[in-house]
């Protein structure tokens, strides 16, 4: 079986699992008690929290653990708002292929009297600081753009835009669940002032993520209750998960300049030997772009059967976010990068990582070109379009 | 170690670890993936909410998964009053002891002009059905109630109070994070419309948890993003710790009649320990009450001090919600029972469970006694009370 969905989740480190076991039952203590057992798991929180505020270029009390990467987007932005409205400022600044945990909670605050500006990302999937300084008025107490996209990989000029919207004291989120662990991040440098991550995709376990906010930043609860977390997310605190992620984060932050140097060059070899295959584009700019990430469309076949016939051959990928599988809708991702609805129905995303091999790749390839073929012979599009009697959307 | 402190957490029983292993790497999908390794992710999924559902009584598409209690608590509270809100129903019955997940979301929702009732719970810790009729309006959009006190135990009388909401069409949620596993529920028998649940309240994993919603009851979300849960709560679902929660959920289900006979046992046997001690008092009504919980204040000392003494000689116990230590307020929960401050500051809870033994207790009843004999020597109130220079609340 070859994995190639890595975007979607990955599976756990050793080192990640490792790290959480002693805290399931010898140190299971709730950090808020005051006697021992409580509090040795207090000092294993204090140290996550160091551990982890040191690989963003943070301070640990600017580290809030929360359930996962949409928990954080959904905390990010409604602080933002919250703090907005209270000047009157309801203008947030995003773009139209960010992740649904940020799209909806804008759609939500839209309902609230907010105005949303969605910046176009063009067939880049790119987006300049120019546009975003163009897009800021008086009003806006908000921009907010992923790091690098979990559909079609393409990285945003971060320290750019953060250096835009620290010029023009704006505050900047960035979605950077896809980023974390794969890309050198120091969120002091690229002037970021609330971040989201998520451990399961980078290797540590799910259902525990970071909101990093900068200090004095007013964050508003998600989730209201006991004090944790300095009163800003309530519920137990999750130790074991909160152990396994400073695990995975420094283990992939250690050897991410030699991952991102040996899984970026096999994505270059898949996107060359995917970009063989007749009529196929690939999605996004090339560069700047996940190592891992490869999206293209096929002209004239349907995502599913690409990714039914490839299980079939015994290698998993994606049709785009694994978030919105069972929609019928085309991906918005590829609608917003200019895709035409009848090719960004045949999308395919493999996301590969330091655990895929070139025999992977070449493997891969080969069962793409085989599914490719099988899929056009049936498909009745594909005979419109050999036969003229219909124009090729891709060239 | 002697660990009596089982209401702010649990150690995870084996059997949920051993059933988390397997879903952290080797099935390790994202269930929303249509190839293999997510729709194999997906069949554990689907497994794991069939059997959490059978143990409550209800359908699997009546079950949410949560990061917690806390969460859960905060997301019934909120889908319940938009649907108040809907037709200008903004009433909100309550108890006065209700965990803070629940009175913070009441806070918050009376900012936003709603009205809420907070039900006495008297001296005993308890509500009548009769009082919730009495303080249903015609605009009640809700009644939540916890189903057993975090500090002090005391079991409401959750099916009379359901029927009550039933025939009044009242929607009824219950916090029953320190019940389930540990009492019988059975929400249709008991006229239940939503409960939250924890499973590291029952030896599951922290960080998981469950929102029982009755079949077409309107939820809002409190996480928005991607389509997970019916669309109810986003974010790539956890389950590793689902797996676990599912099984530590039924380990304590299938035990729980010899678990309850066994550990209120020693919990009575505990109590009239430690009421030998003078001038000493138990909190909330002797019956009905949580198996494992005791909770009791002595007259002229600080919990604090008994925490810290009790933990030197190896036990670890609490003086009220471990959510809430670390703040200098007296518990609010001992305020509601008509405590007086002097006292409610000199409380203490032991929580036990079935890893408990009649040896634990025995040594438990010892350390008390020395250490509140110890406490009570330096105690300046103690002298004044002593010497008659100050009234004993508690005789």
């Amino acid at each position: 079986m070859i994995y190639a969905d890595n975007a979607a989740t990955t599976a756990m480190c050793d080192e990640a699992i490792a790290a959480m076991i002693p805290y399931c039952k010898q140190i299971f203590g709730n950090p808020s008690s005051l006697h021992t057992v409580g509090q040795v798991a207090k000092e294993a929180l204090n140290d996550a929290r160091e551990r982890i505020a040191k690989l963003l270029g943070c301070e640990p009390t600017e580290v809030y653990f929360t359930s996962g990467g949409s928990e954080a987007d959904n905390q990010a932005i409604l602080s933002a708002a919250a703090r907005g409205a209270k000047t009157g400022k309801k203008h947030i600044i995003s773009t139209a292929f960010e992740h649904h945990a940020v799209l909806h909670t804008l759609k939500k605050l839209e309902k609230q009297g907010f105005e949303v500006t969605l910046l176009d990302v063009h067939e880049s999937g790119l987006v300049t600081a120019q546009e975003v300084a163009d897009a800021i008025r008086e009003d806006t107490c908000l921009v907010t753009i992923m790091y690098a996209n979990n559909e079609i990989g393409t990285i945003q000029p971060i320290a750019e835009i953060g250096a835009v919207c620290k010029a023009r004291k704006v505050p900047f989120h960035t979605d950077a669940v896809q980023a974390v662990g794969h890309l050198k991040i120091d969120v002091r440098r690229e002037n970021i002032d609330m971040l989201s991550l998520s451990a399961h995709k980078f290797h540590g376990p799910k259902g525990i993520g970071v909101l990093y906010a900068r200090k004095g930043f007013p964050l508003v609860n998600v989730i209201e209750g006991g004090a944790q977390e300095r009163g800003k997310r309530a519920g137990t605190e999750n130790i074991p998960a909160i152990m396994g992620m400073a695990a995975a984060m420094e283990k992939a932050c250690v050897n991410l300049e030699k991952n991102a140097a040996y899984v970026s060059k096999l994505r270059d070899k898949l996107i060359d030997g995917l970009l063989t295959i007749p009529h196929t584009v690939l999605n996004g700019a090339r560069e700047p772009r996940l190592p891992g990430n490869v999206n293209v469309c096929f002209e004239g076949i349907e995502g599913e059967g690409i990714l039914l016939l490839l299980d079939a051959k015994g290698i998993c990928a994606s049709s785009g976010s694994a978030c919105t599988s069972g929609s019928l809708d085309p991906s918005h991702v590829l609608l917003a990068i200019g895709r035409p609805h009848e090719i960004a129905h045949g999308s395919l995303r493999l996301s590969i990582s330091e655990e895929t091999t070139e025999a992977d790749v070449d493997a891969i390839i080969q069962a793409t070109k085989e599914t490719v073929a099988t899929l056009r012979s049936m498909s009745p599009v594909w005979r419109d379009l050999q036969e003229g009697k219909r124009q090729y959307v891709i060239q």
